[in-house]
């Protein structure tokens, strides 16, 4: 099927509205039904309501499940209800289950219901089997066509058996092995099949300790399995091994980069609050809590800094250096903690001495940590008139960085192996740690320092 | 192949060792040989010298490349150096030339040359081809092991020819045809050759339009036009159109979680400085400039907290509140970011108008600004004593959040416009521009109020 680009994508969707405009029906199917389901899904979600309509009317509910399957859950949800009943049943008909399922649990029930009730039966209780799995595990993101052989048939036999059965399936790449009782006993790659002599049979092809899945496993572990093992699909079973579905690795993808991009939300304190498709109330809801337990931790830096008035009063301009000192450990120790992260998420640290990480990103820090104090040691006399300032400020700057950045390692580190929420190794939490030390460190220099001049 | 979970692992690397120790070898050949390679990796890099020199006498350099294509770059690389030379030369014929080229371009010049000298001609030119790409590109992790037919040839004959060739090709899935100056004509997937009728001819089968990158393609840009055509593989083509290899989905993965982590620098001000693997002073140079950088624009909020001294002097309560305003500004700030941010990675924002993003995120901001300036409005006159410094802190708050979350949110959408680098748009970024803007409305409402009473 042809592909386009993004520059064309958006002439062709031009030409095409000419076409629907002309009446030019015909043209306009052929043509648009050459391009891939991707494409055709972009164009689709760039007409307008009358367009859409037209559309309709030229698609037959088979071909637009193709489109509709490449759509984003969103738009499917919006635009499925334009949609008569009949054509929508149908459609749902030629979906695979997966998207199916996805595609019902966004609607209200009882729209769910009549649209169930609509469908092919063996379908419609395929769809209500995924439906009913647990988010986010592979029962909830498996697909049910998969093929499955019986041990006893030869290469050939199943070649035949691929002919009739391909073009329902969503990868016949991968070829699973049931016994009678539909129990998942080996798997065979359609590689090897083609490559073995036609007469041999699958119980001598078949890989027999066979890598699956159970129904509840959650989908970030399914992912990490496909990606380690570089697999295409992997099969999902019952507690008896029962072959139930199949995951393929294209959604697989999208649960890796869901998982990725919702550790910014641990990352940032907004952990479960960084979807775009909620309410400014929702958003608060979740988010509040965050930012009210970090205002509890910026109360004791408001003790911290309390302890030390005496001092403040002495030298007011200390007071002007707080931010510079908090936000430059802040910075060290996030720093810190994104590689550590990076390390854990990528796997590539559980290979390093633990010792030699905390090493390695506290001699960072005092090299950091010693440039920064040069700096200042040079630029505020300068513009603030004051040695005894500058010196208080560039050894609290070294010290400071020094401890951030083993602050920015450790956490995450105890963190994960003590497996506590890890949103509490976020950024926000680091910089507060390294708020209160930074404070403590810089007043207790300062206080040190004029009681001894 | 059969696949052990990880606790087997380790119970099975013990058994295989009892093995080894026994000099059971052909005991051992056997199980060891029936695991899947990424286990046979796994147990392999838990061996000690001793016990993997023993694995070497008994897995030949073709078993071993298997094993090798298993393991991590690193590992690659601290391993081979024990191997002889014939071995290891033999065994790089038989990578995949993709995993050959990275391995070889670990190895110093000379050691590469000397091994690409050794390897069978045909491969070493591969590779060397390989190794010329600029790293990061189309080119740079495109493998050369695709399989390529004539237009002219029946359904039938290639299947023929596929069992032949499939040992040899990273995917048999994908099948590009070529013209005789071997450019790109179409492909066609092995469902659709399966399917057929056995003298249907590859041209009647095959998608003219196909979708292909440039050898000088970003990788990223490739992973996301696999993902977003749900492809197992994609082509490479020269400028001319000749069919250089192919990018294979398990390659893209490792890509986007690459790329998805590398974020965590962006957003960190860390960037290009997350990798495990420098060393402490390759890191400062790396990280320091950041923080160096950031630290003039604390420099600034410096000069603000001073224009404002006569304030502090006459209420020095107020520093102590500093850090705990600039804290929650700067938290506010960076769950508005995350929020964007994740919306921009996953495609969902674009969908939505810019103006409800900014007017949800400024809503949000007011009510958690709301939340928090209640809650101070209780706390600090009861530890602290002061209803003043309490309002002027709580009207700060409640300012300051407000505009922290139009700030997080704004900045990385003009970024994202631009096309700026987008390590500006990162939390250490944003938090310094809300601490001054924090610090402004602070001394600000706290100079009015003085100035009223």
């Amino acid at each position: 099927m042809a592909r386009l680009n993004n520059e064309t994508i958006d002439d062709y969707t031009n030409h095409l509205i000419e076409l629907l405009k002309k009446n030019a029906n015909l043209q306009f199917r052929e043509e648009f039904l050459q391009l891939h389901p991707t494409d055709q899904a972009e164009i689709y979600a760039k007409l307008v309501k009358e367009q859409r309509q037209n559309l309709y009317e030229m698609i037959n509910p088979e071909e637009m499940a193709d489109i509709f399957q490449a759509l984003e859950l969103q738009e499917q949800k919006e635009l499925i209800l334009e949609l008569d009943q009949h054509y929508t049943s149908e459609m749902i008909n030629h979906l695979y289950t997966d998207d199916a399922a996805d595609l019902l649990s966004q609607l209200d029930e009882s729209a769910a219901h009549a649209l169930l009730k609509a469908m092919d039966l063996e379908d419609a209780n395929d769809v209500k089997e995924l439906m009913a799995y647990p988010p986010k595990t592979a029962g909830a993101i498996m697909t049910k066509e998969f093929i499955s052989l019986a041990s006893s048939h030869s290469a050939q036999q199943v070649i035949e058996q691929l002919r009739e059965e391909a073009p329902n399936a969503e990868t016949i790449y991968y070829l699973y092995v049931v016994n009678e009782q539909d129990q998942l006993v080996g798997v065979v790659s359609l590689r090897d099949l083609l490559t073995a002599q036609s007469n041999e049979l699958v119980q001598n092809l078949m890989s027999s300790r066979v890598v699956s899945v159970d129904s509840d496993t959650n989908q970030e572990e399914v992912a990490k399995m496909i990606k380690k093992y570089n697999f295409l699909a992997a099969p999902v079973v019952s507690s008896d091994g029962t072959l139930l579905g199949i995951v393929t690795v294209d959604d697989v993808i999208d649960v890796l980069e869901d998982e990725a991009t919702e550790d910014l939300g641990e990352f940032t304190a907004a952990r479960g609050a960084t979807d775009i498709n909620v309410s400014a109330f929702q958003s608060a809801k979740l988010r509040s809590p965050w930012i009210v337990l970090l205002m509890f931790f910026g109360l004791l830096t408001a003790g911290v800094i309390e302890q030390f008035e005496e001092t403040l009063n002495q030298i007011i301009l200390l007071a002007a250096f707080i931010p510079l000192l908090m936000g430059s450990a802040g910075n060290a120790g996030t720093q810190s903690l994104a590689v550590v992260v990076r390390g854990l998420a990528l796997g590539t640290l559980e290979k390093k001495g633990l010792f030699r990480i905390l090493l390695k990103e506290f001699s960072t820090g005092m090299m950091i940590g010693f440039i920064c104090a040069m700096t200042l040691l040079l630029i505020i006399p300068i513009f603030y008139g004051s040695y005894m300032v500058a010196v208080i400020v560039g050894m609290s700057i070294f010290c400071s960085l020094s401890v951030a950045t083993i602050v920015g390692a450790t956490v995450p580190l105890i963190i994960h192996k003590l497996k506590i929420d890890p949103a509490f190794a976020s950024g926000p939490f680091i910089t507060t740690v390294n708020d209160i030390l930074g404070l403590l460190i810089y007043f207790t220099i300062a206080t040190s320092l004029l009681h001894y001049l």
